[in-house]
């Protein structure tokens, strides 16, 4: 058994919706193809990932440093111990030969569409959802009985957005959250830092008014704030019990975050912009985080995959954190999968937005403000409708006599 | 006044050379030429800039998303005040549009290669040596005559090497250091950790041996070692009266750097697999450096160029350090200017290797472990004979009626 070819093609994301930093109509994603020599139902058995949503494809790092470096390591030391699946770990290992320690950043998406699409031709040579196949190499098939977030093949969801619109902009907001409950969503997450203070206090407002009591609101400053803006807006939400205060500052500034959570009290959400275990173990450290409070955001879509992540988790159960405080940025296909296989809180969705990656397929079931993954094997891509024409053209094989799927 | 074109061209590193991690004959770099609607001395005013070296070109980032950006933006925003040259500051501030916060890797060292061409080309303007032209920028003229590091056209220069052999390592270790001597080195720094300990402290012995009293040798171990290794490694050296231990673990595990330097009295360096001030701020912040003692080797040419570089340092200044603490890495042309210019402690060389961009140019004087910048305008590329000929390949208007110079 062994990787013929793999392809990436980069793709434009619709929509020209602005968070509190970027304009997200700019950006891009690496969509990659590992295609086996294997065959399934009469098709190639070939793996699709993408590097999650909201930064940019990285076809330079991909053709001219990590697919060169795969297609050389010979074929035997991709695989597993019984050479029934590729071994993600050592396809990671490989794609990082000669790369330094440090600099986690362009290069772990790169690494992490790479290596979510092995996870998915993995599934796809057991011909099983994805999840399932994460939750045995996870070893957490044994769990399942417990652990009650494991028990189903369905998440929590929450509906992310709560844009700022020119003009009329809370009425449009309410109306924004109103379409989201119709759909189905009880949760929001809606955007600050994009306005004054006070303008935003009332967004805030609203929106608690129309989700309803239970904390279901969550506010997102994508790491815009200074420390005293961040200590403002911090004093004002606590009156107004949103559920949590997601990127209040950079990233990075593990400072900032600990000086903020020692005045509040309620929970901090961040780590969607730190991409390797070492930058989060740094948060763990540093930035004040609180065991069964505060949310962790990393997504695996950005920062070197599923393997990376799964360490990740090992890190935070040892420092005392729960697979329950665990919300991965990026609301797609692939994060349901790895919600639903490692038993994570749940899910975050932008919808109709960020497409074609953005939101889950027709086939998955959303109620009661739940996510259900469908049958079809790996991450279930080809049944996203959005999708499915640059499947086709990064791997032409898959068209079934022309018949398309 | 205005920018014409951006081009960048991928350059392999000759040398097959390694370090404790890596093989740096699979390294790359970018040449970037900033093309300027100017004329000096009958030549179009062209900037030229590279990304460092020991990392990898970035010709993805820059094709796809920085050239792009800074192409569409109007020319007259890339300009200072004056407009006599162009704007450093703003020209970052264009290629980092839609970017998002964190995840400070290959990003960076692609923002890099395109803004030292920017300073290439502002020198290049005034037909002076870019010393010169960073030292006003720096508003540091007129320190130059209270503060010694700032009152001539040389400084310090260490020779870095110590590589491992195949059988007689030690012999051949010794014959390398003794062939830097007769160029004109009298500090060296080698490497460690790719043997036993044992057989490096032996190593490390021999160099002391060779490079005689006043704490001449240096020691790096390129980010290798776990809290235990590093322990181990700290205790032998600290016998050894090595002038600073270099990089002893992951250079962003914070705690491991301040726990060693909780027992190793002696200098720690680290900070050139550090790209932004937040991780270096971090590094401050938690790492345990110490002002006065150790030795900050953030490199500019790999996190975002001299404008955060700048930063950088003032906040290294607030922090109580001082500019005699940094060592940047990359031994090169551009950073014997960025040294010169802003009055740092001194400039690595690893004489013969990472050709074309290794080492200065046959002006540039070497003598008594100093090293002098030539008159050249700008960092003086092009009088470094290896690498004229990428140079006429990425800017072919510098051919001077094909008489090359």
């Amino acid at each position: 058994m062994r990787i013929v070819d793999i392809r990436e093609l980069t793709v434009p994301l619709k929509g020209n919706i602005a968070n509190a930093v970027v304009n997200f109509s700019a950006h891009t994603v690496s969509l990659v193809a590992v295609v086996t020599d294997q065959v399934r139902d009469g098709l190639p058995v070939v793996g699709l990932g993408f590097n999650s949503i909201g930064r940019f494809a990285q076809s330079g790092i991909l053709r001219e440093r990590l697919i060169p470096r795969l297609l050389e390591t010979p074929p035997e030391q991709l695989l597993d111990e019984v050479a029934e699946a590729f071994n993600p770990q050592a396809v990671v290992a490989a794609a990082m030969r000669n790369e330094k320690p440090g600099g986690h950043g362009d290069r772990a998406s790169a690494v992490a569409a790479l290596e979510l699409a092995v996870w998915d031709a993995n599934a796809k040579l057991r011909e099983e959802p994805a999840w399932q196949n994460i939750r045995r190499a996870a070893s957490l098939t044994a769990a399942v009985e417990s652990e009650p977030a494991l028990s189903g093949s369905d998440v929590e969801v929450y509906a992310a957005g709560g844009y700022y619109y020119p003009g009329d902009s809370l009425s449009r907001l309410r109306d924004e959250l109103k379409a989201y409950q119709q759909l189905g969503y009880a949760s929001f997450k809606i955007k600050i830092g994009g306005a004054s203070l006070t303008e935003d206090m009332q967004r805030v407002a609203a929106a608690v008014d129309i989700a309803g009591a239970g904390h279901r609101v969550a506010v997102d400053a994508n790491g815009r704030f200074d420390l005293a803006t961040a200590m403002d807006y911090g004093r004002a939400l606590q009156e107004l019990n949103v559920r949590w205060y997601e990127e209040p500052g950079d990233p990075l500034d593990f400072e900032l975050n600990r000086a903020l959570i020692e005045v509040y009290q309620a929970p901090v959400a961040t780590g969607e912009n730190l991409f390797s275990c070492i930058d989060t173990l740094n948060l763990l450290r540093f930035g004040g985080m609180r065991p069964g409070i505060d949310v962790i955001q990393v997504d695996p879509g950005l920062s070197y995959g599923l393997v990376e992540y799964m360490r990740l988790l090992q890190q935070l159960e040892s420092a005392g954190y729960s697979r329950a405080q665990c919300f991965p940025h990026g609301g797609h296909l692939i994060n349901l999968h790895v919600v639903l296989g490692l038993g994570l809180a749940g899910c975050e969705a932008y919808p109709g937005v960020f497409q074609p990656f953005g939101g889950y397929s027709p086939q998955c079931r959303l109620a009661d403000a739940r996510i259900a993954a469908s049958a079809a094997p790996g991450f279930g891509l080809v049944e996203k409708p959005e999708l499915l024409p640059y499947i086709y053209a990064v791997a032409p094989e898959l068209e079934r006599n022309g018949a398309r799927l």
